[in-house]
């Protein structure tokens, strides 16, 4: 089955989409920040056919979020190192986490997000410019600079409060 | 093709990915948000095929994330709302798009996140009690109160700082 591609669409939402490819991705990169380099690492954590992760790990290459780099010699074995971009995409993990999990007790929590040190960290969004939850603030996405005249019709809707 | 169900997976970003379904359910739970609630405006917003629309409109409604309401009786026409589980949705995707969307000047942004009168906003992920930012603070994920065996040896494994 041919999945639809957002490549070349306007909204950025679409076009992250497409270079993150589907939910096997999504889990490969979870697992990739939480260390794992190697083909048989992540074939064993996700109980993944290893066709369907050799095709998920060459799109994240080609997407620019894995970076394939030899690391043995005889015979020539390679791993699968997060980029910038890849390493970046764990904000995007901790608001699904977030999410996830904002009704569990934190008893009932089987993971949660600590910073080196250890101590337990509680993702909220926030703007950056003045430390405002995002959750209070109504945000909706309106027309950028660059917008087509198709996409400032669809923005300028009514929004969802 | 059957997708794999990571309904009872312990990890709750892998329930979460279930929950949302794929990717399609990702860009209507966008356009919900952007305030579209009826079939025929989802259909034309995203191109989908009908049948495919129909079967991710009620995946969403039976995870939670949209209620299926009659607004008109003869005929009988239901719309799809978002419900608080849907709604609070929006924070994933704000994450989607400050990743997506990073590296962009501000001169070619064709959309951005704006609060009720308008202001941008630059989502960040902090931590709610010192607002430090996430990137900073090499966050990871350690087994919570609830964690299995097997969870606790996977998330004490080497973490990518």
């Amino acid at each position: 089955m041919r999945r639809t591609s957002f490549r070349d669409a306007e909204c950025p939402i679409a076009r992250g989409v497409d270079q993150v490819g589907d939910w096997w991705s999504l889990l490969i990169l979870r697992d990739a920040l939480g260390g794992l380099t190697r083909f048989d690492q992540f074939e064993r954590s996700l109980g993944i056919a290893p066709a369907m992760l050799t095709k998920r790990l060459r799109a994240l290459v080609e997407s620019g979020l894995l970076e394939r780099r030899p690391y043995a010699e005889r015979p020539v074995r390679h791993e699968y190192v997060l980029t910038e971009r890849g390493r970046d995409f764990r904000s995007v993990l901790l608001a699904f986490y977030a999410w996830q999990e904002r009704q569990t007790p934190a008893d009932d929590l089987v993971m949660r997000p600590v910073d080196r040190d250890g101590t337990p960290v509680d993702p909220v969004l926030v703007d950056r410019a003045t430390g405002r939850p995002l959750a209070e603030l109504g945000v909706r996405f309106a027309p950028g600079p660059a917008a087509s005249p198709a996409l400032h019709r669809r923005l300028t809707r009514r929004p969802v409060d």
